[in-house]
C-alpha cells in the first residue's frame, strides 16, 4: 500500500506554502478505518454563507456518498465536508447509505449546521461495508479543533496509494481585493476520470454565486481532471467540489453574481490553472509510474475525436508499457490511432516522440534516427503529438507509464 | 521475444493431428525478417477454383497486407497465402506496398496463378520498412517444396511473441461423406480484435461458393475472434482468412450455393467449435499471462451493452492485474460495470467469481466468505458472471490477466 511503495520520481521537493482562507478550517483524526499509524479522516469546517459547486463521477455504480454530494449540490450551501480514506462506501447498499447519514448528523453536530450542509466523500477499497460508528464519534472534537492553517494535514489524510500529498494555491485579484483558491487533490489508481478526478477539494473566499461557481467548476473540470487518465479505470467515487466561503465581501471585494461579469475572468484563469497543477500531479503520482506523458493530438475531424484519438493513445498498455522500457516504440501510437475509432487517414498522419518527427506521409520519416529518439525516451518527461492530417480538431491529455509496480501494488491492493 | 519468454502455463501437452486437406500445400523457410535460427516465411500453395473468404482489422491504420486482401476478397479466387513473421509492413507507406506486389508476383509466379490470387499476412514491429526482396527469391522453391503435411510448421513460422503453435481442426459430414476443416492462428499482444485476430488461416476441402463462405466466417468471426481481449489494443494486421478448395467435390460432396442449405449447418457448427478453440488458444497464450478469464454478461439492455460491458471487465487493467494477484477485488468489477456507460442499476447488480456469489443488491453477498473466494481465485481458470439485472442481454468474453511479464515482454519488444 501507500506506506510500502516507492516516491514518485516526481513528487515535489517541497510542497507549496498554501495561505489561509477565511472562513476555511482542518482537523484530521487517525480513525484506524484501514489503515495503522496514519490519519484517515478529515473534516472541513466552512463558514456560514459559504457555497458548494462541483462535479462528480458518471460512473453508473457510484459511491453513496456521491449520490448524497449530487443531491447536496442541487442547493449548494456548505457548512462542512468530511473525507475519509482507506473505504470507498461504494456498492455496500443500504448500510452505505446508512453510513453516510450518521457521518453528516455527526459532523452537522460538531459544526453547528444541517446535515445537509455537510459534503462526503470516501475512498479506498469498494464494496467493504463501512462502519461509520468507528469515526463519527470523533467528529465533534475536530470541529472544535480544526485550524485555518492545516493544509498539509489534510492532504495527508485523503491518501490512499498517493505517495506524496498533492496541493496548490492561486492569488488573484477581483476588483480592489486579492482573494486566495486553494485545494488538494488525491489519485494514484483507477483514474480515468468521466467528470472529475477520485477526489478533489477547491476552496475560496471569493465572494461568487453558486450557480456561477457551478458552471465554471464543470467546464474547467472538463478541461483538466477530464483530461488525465492513468490506467483507463473511471473511479466509483471521482469528486471535485469548490467550496466558495464569501468571506472576501467583508473586505469590499464584489460579489460576482453573473458568468459574464468581466471581474470573473482573472478568478476563473486563476481556477484553470490551480485544476490543471493539481490535475497534473495526479498523473504525476501514476501508481508505478516512471514517466509522466503528454499526449498532443492535433489535425482531427473535431476536438471530440481528437480527445477519443489522445485517450485511445494515453491508454494502450502495449504503449504505456513501451514507453516505460524506454523503446520509441511509435508503431504503436499509429496502431492506437487506428483502432480509436475516429477518421484517420494513414498516409496523412505524422507523429513526432517530443522534437523529433518519426513518422509521417504514411511511413517512417527520412530523418528518423532510432538511437537519437531512444536517448530521448530517456527524459522521465515524455511528450507525443500526433497529426493526424486531416480537420481542425486538437486535443491534449496527459498520463504516465505502465510499469511493474503498477502490477505490483494492484496485484496485491487489499492483502 | 517469444524464444526467451515463459512458455504459457496453458500451452497444450501435446499439438493435435491434423489431417491433410486435399488442394492444400504447406512449406516454410529461415528467411531472417526478423528472428534468427527460426522459420519467419510460409507459403501455402492452393489448388484450383479454391475461394477464399475473410474478415481484416477494423483499424484506420492497418496494414499493406490487410488492404491487399480486402481488395482480393471482392472476388475471392485464392491459389496461394504467403505470411511473414518479424515484420508487420504496417504503416511503411509507397514502400509497404511494393513490398506487397513483389511478394504477390513471387508467389504467383511460383504457384503458377496471378498476383491478384495471392493472399498476404504480415506480422511483427510497426513502421520498420520491409524488404520483400530479401524473401521473394525464395518463394519459387519453397511452392515446389509444399506439402500437405506440414501443418505444425506452418503454424510454427507465423508466431511472434507467440509460445506456443496454434493448430485445430474439425471433420464435418456434409450429406454423403467426410470433409476436413482446420487452420491455425497467432496471437500474443496487441490483442482486441475488432473483426478478427491478429492472424488465423483455415482450410477445408468443402465445395462451398464464397458468398456462403464470406458470411458464416464474418459471423463466426463476431462470436470467437471478436470476443477475445488480451489487453484492449486492436492490431493493424488482424486477418482471418478461410480457404476453401472445394476438393471434396471430386468425392460426389454436393456443392453448398445457398447458406439456407441444411447441408451447411453441421459445417457451420464445426467452423464455430474450431473457431472457438482457436480464439481461446489466442488468449491462453496471451503474453506473460498466468489467468485465463472467462467474463459472463447477463442481465444487460440489450446484447450489445452487455459486449460492451463485459469488454470494459475484460479490459480493466487495475481488475486484471488484482487477478494476477489472485485478490478476489470484485469491487473492481463493480467499478467496471460503472464506466462502461452501458445502463446499470447499482442495486439489481449481482457478481459471481467462479460458483461463489460475492455481490448482489447493491452490496456484498451475505454469505460472502473471503477466504472461500481467495481459493477460488488460485485456480488458472477463472470465470466471472454478472448479471446486471436489468433485461436481457448476454455476452461472453474471454481474457487474461495483466502481469509482471506483459510489462517485461513489451518493455523491450524491440531490443
Amino acid at each position: 500500500m501507500g506506506s510500502t511503495a516507492k516516491i514518485s520520481p516526481f513528487a515535489p521537493a517541497s510542497l507549496p506554502e498554501v495561505p489561509e482562507i477565511p472562513g476555511v478550517r482542518f482537523a484530521t483524526a487517525e480513525a484506524g478505518i484501514r489503515y495503522k499509524g496514519r490519519t484517515d479522516l478529515l473534516l472541513a469546517v466552512l463558514s456560514p454563507g459559504t457555497v458548494a459547486a462541483g462535479v462528480t463521477t458518471r460512473s453508473k455504480t457510484c459511491s453513496a456518498p456521491v449520490l448524497w454530494c449530487r443531491k447536496q449540490l442541487q442547493h449548494g450551501r456548505a457548512r462542512a465536508l468530511v473525507v475519509n480514506s482507506g473505504n470507498a462506501n461504494a456498492f455496500t447498499g443500504r448500510k452505505g447509505h446508512e453510513a453516510v447519514a450518521i457521518t453528516a448528523e455527526a459532523a452537522a453536530k460538531g459544526a453547528g449546521c444541517a446535515p445537509e450542509e455537510v459534503y462526503l466523500a470516501s475512498t479506498g477499497v469498494i464494496g467493504e461495508p463501512m462502519d461509520a460508528s468507528r469515526f463519527a464519534h470523533l467528529l465533534g472534537d475536530l470541529a472544535a479543533a480544526a485550524r485555518p492553517d492545516r493544509w498539509e494535514d489534510a492532504a495527508r489524510a485523503i491518501m490512499t496509494t498517493d505517495t506524496f500529498p498533492k496541493l496548490a494555491a492561486r492569488r488573484v485579484t477581483i476588483g480592489s481585493g486579492e482573494v486566495t483558491v486553494a485545494g488538494f487533490c488525491k489519485g494514484a489508481g483507477m483514474i480515468a476520470p468521466d467528470m472529475a478526478t477520485m477526489l478533489c477539494f477547491l476552496f475560496t473566499d471569493a465572494p461568487i454565486a453558486q450557480p456561477v461557481l457551478q458552471r465554471l467548476v464543470a467546464a474547467t473540470a472538463d478541461r483538466t481532471f477530464n483530461c488525465i487518465t492513468i490506467d483507463g479505470d473511471t473511479s466509483t467515487s471521482d469528486t471535485v467540489l469548490l467550496f466558495a466561503t464569501g468571506k472576501a465581501a467583508e473586505r469590499g471585494i464584489p460579489e460576482i453574481r453573473d458568468a459574464a461579469d468581466p471581474l470573473l475572468a482573472p478568478f476563473a484563469e486563476a481556477l484553470q490553472s490551480l485544476m490543471h497543477e493539481l490535475a497534473l500531479s495526479v498523473v504525476k503520482d501514476g501508481e508505478g509510474l516512471t514517466k509522466f506523458v503528454t499526449v498532443e493530438v492535433l489535425g482531427a475531424e473535431n476536438d471530440h475525436a481528437a480527445r477519443r484519438i489522445a485517450f485511445s493513445i494515453a491508454n494502450s498498455p502495449i504503449l504505456k508499457t513501451a514507453i516505460a522500457g524506454e523503446d520509441p516504440n511509435w508503431g504503436r501510437v499509429v496502431m492506437a490511432v487506428g483502432k480509436s475509432g475516429e477518421a484517420a487517414d494513414r498516409d496523412r498522419l505524422a507523429i513526432w516522440f517530443g522534437p523529433h518527427l518519426v513518422a509521417r506521409d504514411g511511413e517512417r520519416a527520412p530523418d528518423y534516427a532510432e538511437p537519437v529518439v531512444a536517448t530521448y525516451m530517456k527524459n522521465p518527461e515524455i511528450s507525443i503529438r500526433v497529426d493526424v492530417g486531416i480537420g481542425a480538431g486538437q486535443a491534449t491529455v496527459w498520463t504516465c507509464d505502465l510499469t511493474h509496480d503498477y502490477v505490483a501494488i494492484n496485484a496485491d491492493y487489499r492483502s
